[in-house]
C-alpha cells in the first residue's frame, strides 16, 4: 500500500510576482513616476523580496546593485518614496511605480534624476539642486 | 631621428553617448514618455547605434535584444514615436525619451505597456485595447 503524506497547504502564488520575469540576476527595472504630476523622478531595480516588501509597507523598497542589498528609498536621505499604485508591463520586465515622493528623488539632490537634456549636439543641464547633497547625506554621502 | 606621422584630426567625442554608461551588453535602458500628457508608454533596450540614429533622424530607434537587431519602433506597426527630447540620468544608466507615439505604444494594441495594476493582492487590468494586434501587425505579428 502506497504511503499517504499529508501535504501543508501549498502557498498560493502571489499574482503580481508570477508576472514579473525577474532577469538572470534575479532583478527588474522599477520606474518610479510622481502620481500627481507625471514626473518620472527615477529608474532602479527591485528583487522578489524588494517588490514585496514595497506591497506589504508601502513604502518603496529597491535593491541596490552596487550595494549588493534592499535599499529602502530615504533610509539615509529621508527622501522616502510612498508606493499609490504598482503596475507591471506587458512582458513583465518593467515595473511602473506611481509615487508620491518626499523630497527630491535624485541623490544630486535635484528633484528627479533626468536633469541633462541632449541639445544640439551637447548634453545641457536643465535642473538644479534644490537641496545639497551634504544636507541630504552629511558626511557619510555613498 | 624620430619618424613623425600626420594623424587624422581625431573626431571629438559625443557628449551625449560619453554620458551614457552602457551595461555589460552595450545597452542602456530607455524609457518612453508622451511628452505632453506625462503618459509613461514603454521601456526598452538602446545600443549606441541606436542613440545615434534616434538623435540624428528624431525617429525613436531602440535595439530589440529578443531580435538581436535595431528595431525602428513603428517599422511593423506603423506606430511610430517621434522624439522631442533626450534626457540622461544622473548615473548614465538610464534614459527619459519625451516623444510623441502615434497609434498606441504597446504591441497588444494598449496606448501603453503598463495596463496591469497591484490590486487587492491581485493584479487587474486597468487598459482594454484600443486596436487589435492583427490591425496592427497583419498575419506577421511578432
Amino acid at each position: 500500500m502506497d504511503e499517504i503524506t499529508t501535504q501543508p497547504a501549498a502557498t498560493p502564488p502571489d499574482p503580481v510576482l508570477a508576472a514579473i520575469n525577474f532577469d538572470a540576476n534575479g532583478l527588474v527595472a522599477a520606474i518610479a513616476q510622481q502620481h500627481d504630476t507625471g514626473e518620472v523622478l527615477m529608474m532602479a531595480w527591485m528583487n522578489a523580496e524588494a517588490v514585496r516588501e514595497t506591497l506589504a509597507t508601502g513604502r518603496v523598497c529597491y535593491f541596490s546593485r552596487s550595494r549588493g542589498r534592499l535599499w529602502r528609498k530615504g533610509e539615509t536621505s529621508g527622501q522616502v518614496q510612498h508606493l499609490r499604485e504598482l503596475r507591471v508591463d506587458c512582458d513583465g520586465d518593467t515595473l511602473l511605480l506611481l509615487v508620491h515622493q518626499d523630497g527630491v528623488a535624485c541623490h544630486t539632490g535635484r528633484r528627479n534624476c533626468f536633469f541633462r537634456s541632449a541639445r544640439d549636439g551637447g548634453l545641457v543641464e536643465i535642473a538644479a539642486p534644490v537641496v545639497s547633497p551634504e544636507t541630504l547625506y552629511g558626511h557619510t554621502h555613498g
